[in-house]
């Protein structure tokens, strides 16, 4: 299939840079890193092993790109507005639109943007940074989960998995509700608080009132799923989250480095949007409705600097 | 009466020197200003006109202090254990001892540790401050609620109230419960929060986010004190004080200028005490069980330093 990767950073550099080693026709929108990847290629130093693409497509406009049968969309949340404008000429009748963002509610909104359009959840497990330009770091995991939203056709959803498997990534079909609920039980506890208190998962995991904290957020998501009818998001997974947290070194997760880098932080689909959701639901989550608050405040009085 | 006072602070010290002024004999109880208060006496600097002790009462050792009709606390609730030694030589059968501090629990517990005693609380409506040895510094406000716990004969409170206002102090006799969580709707929320977000009162109640939070964290210390069948604890009585803070200045709470000197903060009777209490009416508060998680984190994290 042809693939399209718009937003190509850490994560959609990733796994387009994969997919093109493997020989898929993949065309990469840049932004910021255009002119040096036209120049010197796309290199991804990583855990399993480095790789570099010496003549990629690269784009500065989705104008000037095909039509695609698969568009991943790495952007940040706070960019979707642009989708508007960037998605269109990469759109053909058949495409399938995965959306490797934080959240919930990423889908429902890119759907009332283009009704008619196959989407799919796209939920990366890994960790990688975009230090310099036209340079992806892959520092581990690397596996992703597709959870699909409303591509009627699922052999185009299986022709995915299987070219990402070829493409030497670890990926799974799974239940698009119990997938974005399920990584809520991560994200929406752990981004916030290492924001709130300045600090990694690590030092949440070792402190008595904070652990205990952390796993009552983690229930209220799990309560509002089963509200909501999602199965599978329970208080056995949290319980395995809070395990999984443990087994890993000190990790800061991706609000935390919007935080330090002086980037907007997610929290409209990190934390507004699964809170209306909630509220809707009969199930209210106070605590994380506390946390949203005070990210707010966070970065009210930081753009206020 | 014969006064005492223990814990000769910002408050303490601005009572106690109020009533030693208007020529009642009050033995103040110094630790690290004795030296100077003995030989330099003990200034207040007051928006209500200034003064000066010249010779008060002063010791280092409550074993040299006389048997007291009232004994005034003024410690932070922190050292409260200190009072199983400071207290015995300032007790005669009837004397009265009343706590001026911050939180719910403190008449239970001392009331333990000398089960015969007669307490009272004292609920400091003051801004004042200590800059310097032996000078309080006395900025706005400065008014005094009594709530009776236990004293037997209303007679000494009626006494003690007649002369504070000898002592040109507005005081008044309120209901101990009510009293006593009334302030605790102030107290909780805006004393951690100014912690959680290094920020003074006026900035919560002006961006949005934190105001609707503080509001509802004023609320759960309502529904609680109405689960526990205390009167006047609610909804009126948190707008006005939100209100009343509006009309504020920007204003530091104790657990502030406490975190900004790094000193203890009193985490255990301004929330663990009436979190506890709460859970035990079957009214927990969730907002403010986590701000307690966020301070507690935070000390420790400052105490590893």
């Amino acid at each position: 299939m042809r693939y399209g990767v718009i937003g190509t950073g850490a994560i959609g550099g990733y796994y387009g840079a994969k997919l093109a080693r493997s020989g898929q026709e993949v065309h990469f929108l840049f932004h910021s890193d255009y002119e040096h990847v036209r120049q010197h290629g796309l290199q991804v130093r990583s855990y399993l092993g480095d790789f570099h693409l010496a003549n990629p497509h690269v784009y500065k406009d989705t104008r000037a790109m095909p039509p695609c049968d698969v568009v991943l969309v790495g952007l940040k949340t706070n960019n979707n507005a642009l989708l508007r404008d960037l998605l269109p000429p990469l759109l053909k009748p058949s495409t399938l639109v995965v959306l490797i963002q934080n959240g919930i509610g990423v889908e429902a909104d890119v759907q009332r943007m283009f009704p008619g359009i196959a989407l799919a959840a796209g939920l990366a497990f890994i960790c990688s940074s975009k230090s310099e330009p036209g340079v992806v770091n892959h520092q581990f995991y690397g596996s992703i989960n597709i959870g699909n939203y409303s591509c009627p056709d699922p052999s185009v959803v299986e022709r995915l998995l299987a070219e990402l498997h070829a493409a030497d990534i670890e990926a799974n079909l799974v239940d698009y509700e119990t997938a974005r609920w399920r990584k809520a039980v991560w994200n929406m506890p752990f981004n916030g608080m290492t924001v709130a208190l300045r600090c990694q998962t690590k030092d949440l995991m070792t402190q008595p009132d904070a652990r205990r904290l952390i796993y009552e957020q983690m229930m209220e998501v799990c309560r509002t799923a089963q509200a909501l009818g999602v199965e599978g998001v329970d208080e056995p997974f949290a319980q395995k989250m809070m395990q999984m947290t443990d087994d890993m070194v000190p990790y800061s997760p991706s609000m935390r480095l919007d935080w330090d880098y002086h980037r907007p932080m997610e929290i409209e689909y990190l934390y507004t949007r699964p809170l209306e959701i909630a509220r809707q639901a009969g199930s209210p989550m106070p605590r994380l409705e506390m946390l949203e608050a005070e990210l707010r405040f966070m970065e009210g009085e930081r753009n206020e600097e």
